[in-house]
């Protein structure tokens, strides 16, 4: 069934110790949309400025994305200048120039309307709430955040968060947010501000799912999925929206979310993360075929099985 | 069928967010031993000090550990002194007395001479290298060491690795074994030095095994384990030589040394270590029944399977 996502549409410019690339097409919205469109339907809500063409426009709509919600302000699109040299686990933000987005206010489209699951991509957590709000209809609702949110905004954050089925967000996040270094402890502490779903990124070291009431260290509602290990990660940008397109694309494309489905909504969002890191920005994304989602999900399972 | 192991019995003095500790017994052969008992016959090759009473002689041979190789000499045993303050992965050391390790030349008993199975803790790489020379008949060496031998005694240790088929070290470790980043690349280059088999421990992400000719990110032969999500880690030490001993422990308990039977050694390693930090020192691994392994075993497969 089809999700909204609301988030960023951006250019990138990034450096990596793979090369450099100008105004790459990025954005938490167009990552997490490009790996959802493999598993259902996509509809995206955002906005771009006018250096935002026909082309850009067409890498989505090329996986079937709806881009109804796309709105077209004056002025330039939100731009990220970043680099990764010392470490591929974080960014080195040089520019971030909000431009259009800097007044960005929603609008959701009626034909999103029967939209039965909602992605809120790392925005600011009093468009995430105004989205939210407006579609109380949906079945399931996953969002993301980030450090910045959690420090300075914290209390339009804790409203998004009683609203939010599964939050995705990594260590250092999951920390922060709970004011707790032990992650079980912390999930605990995040589940009770709403999320009963929470999904802890770990970079190359994969990540961890908490469910349900994990009391103990021999509770089960946990899974844990790695990340491939890969002999060159050549653009770390959008890994962590990738992964968030596969699971939660993969979770809308199932009758049921059953624990099982989250299961293997986790290992679709490590698949998805570790091909979009493979090339520079979207490029990876948008050559990927299912078939090669499929084998890839394959290999997990061979790195992970007993038998 | 028995592993014969050298390595270092020690007295520890801990200091952990959970609590302070004086004079624990520790030492890498100590909880390797500990760990691989439950799998195996262990015979320990030490050296202790007068310090070394019958009630630590008993913590080993509780367990069956055959301790005739464990040699008494005048002064006293191993110190060490750490704590984990700020961070629960990294030791901070505070004392290293070698004491009547600083002369330790390593004796084989007779009795240990159809071991089949070898494992050399981390010690002086000249020492690792003579036991191994001197039980040439051996069908498995296994080994470990630290970034002190890789950065200062370079050569030997080379010469170590020539003779072994399996060497678990960390991913700081392993980096700096292969003067490389990428733990792909850095495990190729580790494989061409002489361990056809490479454990990478992860600390709290748990492990990672290279075998075989890993050519590429399509390679299958490489296999994750997570750690346990545990709610409190009480003391960290002699995590990694606990996963060692099951890991090895559990390979020498089986006929024959399969992909399969290394997929679920895996398993055991990181279930030992799981145990041994749920307690000071060695206390978990001395109350452990067969029994909670079993389960905990079960534990991580429900923590990684689809179904």
């Amino acid at each position: 069934m089809a999700i909204t996502v609301v988030g960023s549409v951006a250019f990138d410019s990034i450096e990596t110790p793979a090369g450099k690339r100008e105004r790459c097409l990025g954005g938490a919205a167009t990552y997490f949309s490009l790996a959802a469109s493999f598993f259902t339907d996509v509809r995206v809500i955002a906005v771009v400025g006018e250096d935002f063409g026909a082309a850009e426009e067409a890498v989505l709509t090329a996986k079937g994305i709806d881009t109804r919600g796309l709105e077209r302000a004056s002025g330039k699109s939100f731009f990220w200048a970043g680099s990764y040299m010392e470490n591929l686990n974080e960014a080195k933000t040089h520019i971030t120039d909000l431009n259009v987005f800097a007044s960005f206010e929603p609008k959701i489209p009626a034909a999103y309307g029967d939209s039965k699951f909602l992605f809120l991509a790392n925005i600011d957590p009093v468009l995430q709430r105004r989205v939210r709000e407006a579609m109380p209809d949906v079945k399931l609702v996953a969002g993301d955040t980030m450090n910045y949110w959690i420090k300075d905004h914290r209390p339009a954050l804790l409203e998004v968060l009683k609203g939010l089925d599964i939050l995705l967000i990594n260590d250092t996040e999951a920390r922060m947010l709970a004011a707790e270094n032990n992650l079980v402890k912390a999930s605990r502490t995040i589940q009770a501000l709403g999320p009963q779903t929470l999904v802890v990124k770990h970079g190359e070291y994969g990540a961890t799912l908490f469910q349900g009431n994990t009391k103990s260290e021999n509770d089960t509602k946990c899974f844990k999925v790695p990340a491939l290990p890969l002999d060159e990660v050549v653009d770390p940008t959008g890994a962590g929206d990738s992964f968030a397109g596969g699971f939660f694309g993969y979770l809308a494309s199932q009758k049921e979310q059953t624990p099982a489905a989250y299961r293997r909504a986790m290992f679709y969002g490590s698949v998805m993360g570790s091909f979009a890191v493979q090339r520079f920005g979207t490029e990876r994304l948008q050559q990927l075929t299912r078939a090669e989602i499929d084998a890839r999900f394959d290999q997990f399972r061979t790195l992970t099985h007993l038998d």
